[in-house]
């Protein structure tokens, strides 16, 4: 065993960034020795700010490197799978940023290139690695609150995304509600079976000529008949919204959002507190921190990865099961899908 | 117009006792005049807690009493539609507690004698007048959410009912989800067109074996576009679960459930609160006089009453389309019951 | 023993209405025989609304019927010691208004007056009755905290009371505070020994030209060696708060202030509420009713009264000696009070 | 202007180690060049994981650098004024633990030193920093609230230190109410002139066989008319409890207490959260943080800095007024110290 992971980064953008500062500043057990992005400036910039020695924009000279073990692919969606891949053959350990793909057959193909190569791939659903969820998810395992029999996810977004980026990103189900389909099968721990959807569009009348939806409630069946229900909306004027309920035979347990601060304000108007976080860095930061731990522990430790090819898989049939429902005005089972 | 109504109570039970409680000891613009129910001994120990003058076995004596106003309809529920059709010919005005009838056709036939009749009916709807969730409509009405887009109405029972009743309750979406879709109106303030059930029973096998569900989402299609659903259950561990959440263009609104005392109490164990209000009389007292105070004022200065026949008939017939959606295993348009 | 308790009510004001109409319309086991107020005309309407038999201007109509087993003694601070006394040779059951007097001498004597008739007498400190600090006295009681180190009471109003009534109102500490001495001795069922106090005017100029302070912290040192705070303003601008909060060796616990609904608005600009309920006749609605039970359960069933003489007088006795702290500007003992 | 600040640090005990790793790992702008502490292997160890270039058991070596820009000083307490001191003399600039000590005589000697040598000084109340305390502060600042004229603090440790460090540790009211004093002046923006203390010992005899107290009740007078009172205890069963209130003439504003995650479990016993943070290092982590930042940016861009010498003074003085108002039984003014 290793006392520490060489790392390489493929992708400096936002999450490539966050990804990189937290092996570099918090992971003693980490250390990342190449960046690559298309545009090199910013592998370059990247890579001075957090002293990682080489930078190219070249992803292939991260995986030709012999001192790396584990690459992190942070690139474009539409890179995910081929890097994934290609990664794979290289024989490096695999972190990739969720979607590995929007079709199933560019994710069977990356799968089964890691299922070859024996490398270990875990999935950035980072929301697991989320404090509150984590704890619902215990409650759940603990038996806390019994058999869970009903689960609600609130998911909504402060701000719709560019109308540009709705265009390519799948859909709303695919980009959006793909991580509430992951939340779902984790804090239930078991798989749907069956899902139905009604939607439309309340935001953005714009999001609706781009052929998307911005709100939507997604049925879930569960093969152990628990019911789910998933609310998704584009825009909370209130800010990120992110909560989850389960009723169970013995109890149930909900989450609050998170706040910036503790303090509670009350005067002629109103007892109010500030607005809860904003922006999915600031709500989920630590979870993007802890999903990192997870995997360079698995790595060093040869530990199973908690989030595996097979969760990146799933959530992708949800959601085009979801779009299918949308399409057909009719519950879709998930065996429909291919 | 007059200074106080004269009001007939038929039915000496639960509600009926409550509502003439109501009528006695806070409305001074309401007098009780007499009591019927089948069971005379109870008739005649609620008129004398409340000093009415009147108690009978026959609820006749109630409607051919030339000094009564109105009657409340408070018997067993197979009776509401006949008494409310009776009391319409004998000119009363009536409260009916919900519902009128199970059966579309007999709602039809007491509607009808009330519209011929020109007297008010009012439908005992009372979580309409439950602070909470007045708070909430207004919330809708003043346009302070915006727009609504999503609603989702949790209600769960703090235990299941019996079997016995269960059997001839007409099954939980008509004795139980039907409080959830009249509140599902009266919060959106517009008609659902379209329902979706998933259900189960995750509470009593028993429940089951008498042929009905004890565990449900009812996924609702607004008119105007908002997505609905309601969480159903029998059992809630910790008490009588009643929550609301809307949320619209410019915000969202909640609603939580009604607690005994205001104390937190933190050990080494956890920080914690006694369990909610457990008991639909406790949780929803206000409302109960308050439906009741509405009526009155309706009544006495011919005001519209604020939950109508058409608020009794609707819910039913969303109840029977749950029923069709469950057992057909599909969305069912409202249109398709009658 | 009787079955129900036949009660005069003297004073209808306030006070006295809420009372008359808690014991005709919620409480079967009493009968109010009479009301009497020096406005004879405020009597008359009482007894109307509430069915009353007798109005009269005098309160010795009601002290000498012999029907009558009880009185509340309603009518204006400054003829309560003189009523009670009265009273007590008429050898009526009293309960009183809080305070008996403003004087300990009159105190005194009301006392010795009621001992020597063998009446049970009542104090009006109704918060005790409150469903949240008797939640905290449970707690306190059964150990859930272990042993009481430190409390800390805030009791704010919303606004302060007209000048012309701070004149005579026997200032801050006998008129305000003595409501905390007694929820303080009730809460930790201990006696206190000694009070500091710190006072200013930070609301109304014109209360401080008045001679009386608007704005105080009161510690409190208790004989078991808890140490308690109260925090009293006579003016918060967000509405009446009355909380309280005990640690103890194994536990703490606090009570939250009631609000008029429980909604949750979230939109823009922050996640509030509406405001707590400003009035303290809706903030202790129950309480008022609570105690009336208590009481006309004491006598009919011949148990000790919940809150006594004893009761009436201690707080007295800290609201001088907060007062001469004040002046003095130093920690007095209770025992320096006559 | 520099880019960034050469750091040295002494002690590498348990706050030190907190600090080197914030400068290394999270911020840019500083560079640690030493480490230093008695215990050789220790300033080696922490050297090892941050990749500090030296570690030695002198800490002169650390002042003597000339590469060194600033020191942290994280020695044990009875080094800081003297380290202070000589740092001063060496024109490092500096960030100095709380207290400088505990004796005003040793603090204005430093202080002294200080002022002669023209360098900055930063003192360690990190609660300032924490997002809860700063948001109130802001509100104050703002006049959200009014003019303040009651403060509240609740500081209650999870648990008493051994008896061993109380011996040492000057007394509850230096070393642990100190924090509290400075938040009072922080919070109200206004110096305190008379403090009034109640104190006993109701969590460890031996605290008091020590000569300390454990639990306390600390009033203060601010010269702008504010009364303010600190409510201490040296162990909270439920966990530590850091929370503020401020009552202004426009409005109130109180904070909750940090947890562990947002999750709320409601079975049929209770409706209840995980305790709140325990351990002060994760209470208060963001706070460590953010005064370095603040810290290195005073030094960098010669501004003031937030937490100033004349800010370690005060306290002291409080905590040496309250230590006398016990022992005397009497309120103290602060001019009476000294």
């Amino acid at each position: 065993m290793k006392d520490f992971l060489n790392v390489g980064v493929i992708g400096a953008g936002r999450i490539g960034r966050v990804h990189t500062e937290t092996l570099t500043y918090r992971m003693p057990a980490a250390r990342v020795l190449a960046i690559a992005d298309v545009n090199l400036a910013a592998a370059q910039q990247l890579a001075a700010v957090c002293g990682v020695p080489k930078a190219t924009a070249d992803y292939r000279d991260v995986l030709n490197d012999p001192a790396i073990d584990a690459v992190l692919i942070c690139s474009g969606t539409d890179t995910h799978a081929r890097f994934t891949e290609e990664a794979a053959h290289a024989g490096k350990h695999i972190f990739c940023e969720k979607p590995i793909a929007q079709s199933l057959a560019e994710i069977d193909q990356a799968l089964a290139a890691v299922a070859k190569a024996g490398v270990k791939l875990q999935v950035g659903f980072n929301r697991r690695f989320d404090a509150s969820f984590r704890r619902v998810r215990d409650a759940v395992e603990r038996g806390e609150i019994g058999q869970p029999a009903l689960l609600h996810i609130v998911s909504r977004d402060p701000a719709p995304p560019p109308v540009a980026y709705v265009k390519i990103s799948g859909g709303m189900f695919l980009d959006m509600t793909i991580h509430d389909f992951d939340m779902a099968r984790f804090l239930i721990g078991a798989e749907v079976e069956e899902v139905y959807v009604q939607a439309g569009v309340t935001v953005d009348p714009a999001i609706g000529e781009a052929g998307d939806v911005d709100t939507a409630v997604i049925m879930l069946k569960f093969a152990n008949g628990v019911i789910g229900t998933i609310d998704n909306c584009r825009r909370a004027s209130y800010g990120y919204d992110q909560r989850v309920e389960i009723l169970g035979s013995r109890g149930a347990i909900s989450t609050m959002n998170n706040y910036p601060n503790g303090a509670v304000l009350s005067d002629g108007a109103s007892v109010r507190r500030d607005l809860p976080l904003n922006f999915f860095m600031d709500r989920y930061t630590e979870s993007f921190a802890n999903e990192l731990v997870a995997f360079v522990d698995a790595v060093l430790h040869d530990k199973p990865v908690p989030v595996t090819g097979s969760d990146a898989r799933v959530p992708v049939v949800m959601g085009l099961a979801a779009g299918k429902s949308y399409r057909e005005a009719r519950p879709v089972k998930l065996c429909e899908i291919q």
